[in-house]
């Protein structure tokens, strides 16, 4: 007996380099995306990509984004995956910049703006309304006094650092070194915060070296996952925690230097604005 | 100014996880495949894959077999991959096997023959003719004197060994373990057989173990490439090696047991045969 198959088209995309698996399911059908995201994100025996985006109808956006990683759990939201749903949209004609100026998304980390660019008729770069950067430790949550995390001395591993704590939707925290990052065993100490109590939802990590006022340079390790090369909120979360220590304005646009390429932030009282790349790598055709 | 961009369609297609981004140059032309290799095996930033084969035209044979590695160097023949060149060739209507039997393919190692399987009306196993196995230490070539390397005591990086020695077109080392190969530190101990001076050009090296007389469990280390999950000549060395060293027999069916699945060889004093799985992953379409 065979099963019945069924062809789903879909684009490959990806934000400096964040790349993930992209489903229309205004004209098809979409059965078990959980399951789907496991086999599909396969390197070698599937698609390939660091899971699977579904771009959905919504009764209070223009579209809604449904994201699941590579383990098939549902993601709340992307920084790098919204700005490609946005160019997916532009790309279908599924929403018209010229006539509408912001594309909204919704999430599970609520509706989002974003602001398209285009470049010889091609969207090529979009800004995400990231929304407010939370400092308050009970909210992000760490477990240390104060209003504020910022520059505090903690031991983790047996080893002094400097900490500076942010949340952007997830608990972020942010060393400064004035070493190399390229030379820091991520590997070793990454875990090491992740796992520390005073982060009860465990934590991501980001080691920055700032380069000058507008230029920082980051490695971040992320909770569940380890290194990766982009994390659009860990982005944000670094140029807020630089501005926090003085060591950038805010206000100003902030490039972030990750191993997958570069974003902008800006950081105001209000939002976080992100800034950064959408590419179609191309477009298939796969059975299920 | 803006380069113009062709459009080109390609087929995913993996054999036990050995996967590469398929396209046929009978209908489009291919510019470039060793910086177009570069580009689009990249896993975040490209399709994906361990390279590129081009399906082309051939005088002498249905079709030529063309592959180039993720680094753009052209390789001479890949045993996964020419299996699903067999199968891209039937699935697109360019070879007919209900006429014509056997599939003939032109690569770098020569004209290679294949024999399709079909479940359901659909190709999901080849055989392929891999040639003569060359047990000759010279044509290895192995810097140890006598007409075969078979169960030789050797010392590499400090430790004693007995290994046997099979060029499939490329040198093998074959090394029998009693203790479980998962735990073996293959990071460490391949690098110290791939640059032994007994191996002047170098080697891949294979520890297994034997299951009983008709399976096989092995893992590689290949050469320039380090841990693979599949590597097809190296199954067809360990089942020459495990037949030199008694522990199987010529002409038996042998299932080799690799990270990325199943291969049945056969070795006889004519040639080795390597039967193993095809699959088409999905098509696309991409914008060079």
């Amino acid at each position: 007996m065979r099963d019945s198959k069924t062809k789903l088209r879909f684009t490959k995309m990806q934000g400096i380099g964040n790349d993930y698996i992209y489903f229309s399911t205004f004209g098809q059908w979409i059965n078990n995306p959980e399951a789907l995201a496991v086999r599909l994100s396969d390197r070698h025996f599937g698609i390939g990509g660091d899971g699977v985006i579904l771009v959905a109808p919504s009764k209070v956006a223009d579209a809604q984004m449904k994201m699941y990683n590579r383990d098939g759990t549902e993601g709340k939201m992307c920084g790098n995956g919204i700005r490609c749903v946005g160019k997916f949209l532009y790309d279908h004609g599924m929403v018209n910049i010229k006539e509408k100026d912001e594309i909204t998304i919704e999430t599970l980390s609520g509706i989002k703006s974003l602001k398209a660019y285009t470049t010889d008729g091609e969207v090529k770069t979009l800004r995400v309304d990231m929304g407010k950067a939370i400092l308050d430790p009970k909210l992000i949550p760490v477990d240390l006094s104060g209003d504020k995390v910022v520059d505090r001395r903690v031991t983790i591993g047996m080893q002094d650092y400097r900490i500076t704590c942010v949340s952007m939707g997830n608990p972020h925290c942010v060393v400064f070194v004035d070493s190399d990052i390229d030379n820091i065993n991520l590997e070793e100490i990454g875990p090491l915060f992740e796992n520390d109590p005073i982060f009860p939802e465990r934590v991501n990590t980001e080691f920055v070296t700032v380069l000058n006022e507008k230029t920082i340079k980051m490695r971040v390790w992320e909770r569940g996952s380890g290194e990766t090369w982009a994390c659009g909120t860990g982005a944000c979360a670094v140029a807020v925690a630089a501005c926090e220590n003085g060591f950038c304005k805010k206000g100003d646009d902030i490039k972030i230097k990750l191993k997958g390429g570069d974003l902008i932030i800006n950081y105001t009282d209000e939002t976080v604005y992100m800034t950064g790349n959408a590419e179609k790598v191309y477009e298939g055709e796969v059975e299920v």
